[in-house]
């Protein structure tokens, strides 16, 4: 038969743990702490229903949602990102800026379709999103790891490797990471835009979970201290309105919107019209605010559910990230826990985690007894129990 | 600033063929026989409306609506491909042998990620799809193309080349082709599958416009013929159910769809499933006969309107074809007009056509005097009024 193309040889590592992430979602019984859900309590149901009964009670409107429409996405949608999501922030682009896309991952696919040939470095965070890592791979990039501390990048090592290696991206979340839930502080957000300035490369600032803000302080996106273009701010409406949309957006300058905009034709043509016509109206009709408030409040409750559940059914000497936000902590166990060959034992058990390995691009055994642990679509209930079941097995291993 | 990948070059001379197709949907007052959308006085804003008020209603399946999916596509979607879709066609596939994707375009791009690697060949019609060319050519895929007769590919230039350059995919649109309406006899679609299976190429069989048939006998697909998973039968929603949604599914052998799945995680994760929850319903409640019914009538009256104003304004000589369905014909125009260089003053005049030059890959000003006339979502008026204004302007060329 044909053979597949190179990438898939080159992908194929991490490709196997993306395989094991969305194979693992199926069991009823297994109280889940991988995956990266919201909570599906604060999935706004009601408020979509409302606003898809008008849209198609209007004749024209109904036709418009359910039409071709345009490549960089609907006009209000794209204004609702600039007056709603970005304004507040100390952003200000103009719509001609913003490109939607289908989820936020497909936004890193696209920039890889633009700038990334065979070879091409990108500097990761270590640990590191591996989802992108496989987006990076299938582009066959070469992925870099940047030592990070308790706050996230180190920027003498973000230089020391610019300088080594010449990468087109570094790829950073800066906010409750994933996997780590660490943010990084405004000191190091502005270094890094100049950095990017400085050696000519592009930031890739990822930044999906920073309005699940639960404690703490908001911080300016890395994008606000760039002065030259160098930073590129994407974002989802995954945590903040529905997944199941599969709704993002990028903000960049016109010049690469418009090299996106081919990549985006070419890649299929446009991001559905009617989601996106649904997510507009959910800003216009001044939606936002309140129902920030609900999933914050949900998912704060599960945050603090989660660090009371370490701290009791975990062993002593376990080190975990306390977030102000987002859906993750990142667990480092004590002794010799391997949380890979865990993982097997874990399920039997009926709790899923994932295991800390895969999310370091460097390997040699890095992250062996870490794991990221998810609470954002488990009840506080479920976290007890679940953690419980998880803490009684990683016991019986000491 | 950092340089743009070496695949952005490799696809600027059609990306500009492609950004033109998009950015002359804007005006008003111009009467459109460009792009490639259905009717919208078809599209089923009232049963989406209906689906989405009972789906909304229940919360679970409301929440399972708005959150994460499979990669693979929504089980029920996938199901009604196999039951309602391709079984009438005398396929069989299980539903895990169906992919649904982000629009029917999604497909090829996802393919080319599995399967090109740079330089690989690719034969396409002649002339053929644009914007497909425009996917394969970012994955600097080299097109070559295939002699097409009144009936479409010419089975003995097809082995010919394929002996020649030893391609990856032969591209076909076999049913009412994009650009021109033709429809590739059944013997032929047999040969062609015969020699997908006996070089080893892939028969990559895009199929979004066959369920639109006014006239004439329904055709099997290739892939009726493949006893070997050579070709790879795609297929889209837009045109039987709504461009909006952006859904398209993709048949092929479980290894294969293996592979596409880490080429879909790696673009967009899934595709939305909201959207698919809702076209999964629309199949269920059996809405799809009386809805086909419903818009081959529209369109066919449309294609007959068109007919009538081809043969009534445009001068003699004049050659078009008569399609059986779909959304285009193709019209050669008689003397040395020069379609790509009137195209402007037919704008100034309000009315719209795709120059044919753009839907020949082997350039040498093939197509020059040919057009693409879409008549899929204009009304029987419009076209009158349309087709006029574009005859007056070539007899004044004359």
């Amino acid at each position: 038969m044909p053979k597949f193309a190179q990438r898939m040889q080159d992908m194929e590592n991490t490709a196997v743990i993306i395989r094991g992430l969305f194979n693992a979602m199926g069991d009823p019984e297994t109280i889940s702490f991988g995956g990266g859900a919201p909570a599906k309590e604060g999935l706004p149901v009601d408020i979509v229903r409302e606003i898809c009964a008008d849209v198609l009670t209007e004749e024209k409107r109904g036709q418009e949602a359910l039409q071709y429409g345009a490549v960089l996405g609907v006009a209000d949608l794209r204004q609702a990102v600039c007056d709603v999501l970005l304004a507040p922030k100390g952003l200000s682009p103009s719509p001609d800026e913003i490109l939607i896309v289908n989820g936020g991952l497909e936004t890193m696919n696209l920039l890889c379709q633009v700038f990334i040939d065979p070879g091409d470095v990108i500097l990761v965070e270590s640990p590191t999103f591996v989802h992108c890592v496989e987006i990076f791979e299938m582009f066959q990039a070469k992925c870099i790891a940047v030592e990070c501390d308790d706050q996230g990048l180190v920027m003498e090592d973000v230089e020391r490797k610019i300088k080594e290696y010449h990468p087109k991206f570094v790829y950073v979340i800066p906010t409750f990471q994933n996997p780590t839930g660490k943010t990084l502080p405004v000191d190091r957000r502005k270094r890094l835009a100049e950095l990017g300035s400085q050696y000519d490369v592009i930031i890739l600032e990822d930044d999906p979970y920073q309005e699940l803000r639960y404690s703490g302080e908001a911080l300016p996106p890395i994008k606000c201290f760039d002065k030259t273009g160098h930073t590129v701010y994407a974002n989802s409406f995954s945590k903040i309105f529905s997944p199941g949309s599969r709704l993002g957006f990028v903000y960049t300058k016109k010049e690469w919107i418009a090299r996106l905009f081919d990549a985006k034709t070419a890649t299929n043509s446009h991001t559905s019209t009617f989601a996106q016509v649904i997510c507009a109206e959910f800003f216009k009709r001044g939606y936002f605010p309140e129902h920030l408030e609900k999933i914050r409040a949900i998912h704060r409750e599960r945050r603090d559910a989660m660090m009371a559940a370490i701290d009791k059914y975990l062993p002593e000497g376990t080190k975990r990230v306390f977030p102000d936000g987002g859906l993750f902590t990142w667990v480092e166990l004590p002794g010799n826990i391997d949380t890979t060959a865990l993982l097997k034992e874990a399920n039997e058990n009926h709790v899923h985690y994932i295991a800390g390995e895969g999310f370091f691009t460097e390997g040699g055994g890095k992250g062996k007894n870490c794991m990221r642990i998810s609470f954002g679509n488990v009840t506080p209930e479920q976290i007890d129990v679940g953690m419980k079941r998880l803490g009684d097995l990683i016991r019986s291993k000491l």
